[in-house]
């Protein structure tokens, strides 16, 4: 094993053994070197795979916000390596896309009327009511799925929802471009959220799930991405 | 933005681009650091964070073996950020349990007969028969998962039941040892993969995805891990 994967599994351990727990800090880098005779260049690698993996937070500055936090932001993380294979070509985009309909109808069927994501779900509808501008658009819509899983309450199938659309987030992006009328896409994507949210309201999770479906299909499709089972 | 960010935004816009493609080779520390006009640390610990990814596996030794090689390996990856997160305790074993279910279902339903996968599951069964170690049953049991869902033909979703996957086998292996009798369990293991296997191979996707379900389930509730829904 490689010094730096001496420190990383030091502070798994940790963790499991609940010695280090969320919001909690990491001793520092001369500290943690010196307890397990590596070199602060491993202990420096190690720390940066664990941001890299949504696990810490490195310090800046002194006081009382210095030092390496644990944090938990999977769903960022995750989505950061699902980019990058899709980079390498190994993921294909309508996998992506695919797996997304997968999840996200799963969360709307799942989701029990009543629970605090979907009045966050509802505020973010409004707000998209009034939002005239494409990018702040989008990212409020992401918010409204993200918070549409949450109500579901599987913190695993919301982690990895939220790393798809973060794996092809550039292409969402690129993709508004190839649109024909944004100001269309703009009012149907308006009304089929209404439509999902009401559908889940009601606590019909199989119309909730199949709008979901045919949702996020449509976009991908209008803006040029097949799903495996709609090549275009 | 810092500078062990550079290289990684800089290789993965080489992967973008297709300037460097599955099997290819990063630059050698010292070719990157230079172009990029960052410390050769810098590039150490981007190579670092994309091993942890499962993009580039670290070269050793020099000649034709020499070199940092991209790779494609998103499961073991994801297996592994998703470990620190459940040894965080930010996701609950029993979700991880759940997203099994939902991901290794839809595959079982998905799947359709005749693919070549569904041939190696079957060789994989025929060596389970005659297995007695339990270690090495629990492997071959792990691949044939594998090669169920991939006869869905859905990397993503593949690559995310292996990370599941990956994310518990420590609490897989420990819970074998929680089961009362192991070789009651094992009879009964090989009975349900038979079946399940048998649903596939005559397109019966609905029976197949009931099957998975159940076994999953069963596992894990006989080795004392509640899913969500059956809590004990």
């Amino acid at each position: 094993m490689r010094t730096h994967e001496l420190v990383l599994q030091w502070i798994e351990k940790q963790l499991s053994d609940g010695d280090l727990t969320l919001g909690g800090r990491l001793p520092g880098e001369r500290t943690m070197a010196e307890q397990l005779q590596v070199s602060r260049t491993s202990v420096r690698e190690a720390v940066r795979i664990l941001e890299a993996m949504g696990v810490v937070r490195a310090g800046v500055g002194s006081g009382k916000d210095a030092g390496t936090v644990v944090i938990a932001e999977p769903g960022s993380a995750l989505g950061s390596t699902l980019r990058l294979h899709v980079a390498t070509r190994h993921l294909p985009v309508a996998d992506i896309v695919e797996t997304r309909v997968l999840l996200e109808s799963w969360a709307a069927e799942r989701a029990t009327a009543g629970v605090p994501a979907l009045g966050e779900a509802a505020d973010l509808l409004d707000r998209m009511d009034s939002e005239q501008d494409i990018d702040a658009f989008l990212a409020l819509d992401a918010r409204f799925h993200v918070a549409l899983a949450e109500a579901a309450g599987n913190a695993v199938v919301s982690a990895m929802m939220a790393s798809l659309r973060g794996a092809i987030e550039n292409y969402a992006g690129e993709l508004t471009e190839n649109l024909p009328d944004w100001s269309a896409t703009c009012a149907r994507l308006r009304a089929e959220h209404r439509a999902i949210l009401a559908a889940v309201n009601n606590n019909d999770g199989g119309t909730a799930a199949a709008l979901v479906a045919a949702h996020i299909q449509g976009f991908y499709k209008e803006a040029g991405v097949g799903s495996n089972h709609a090549p275009d």
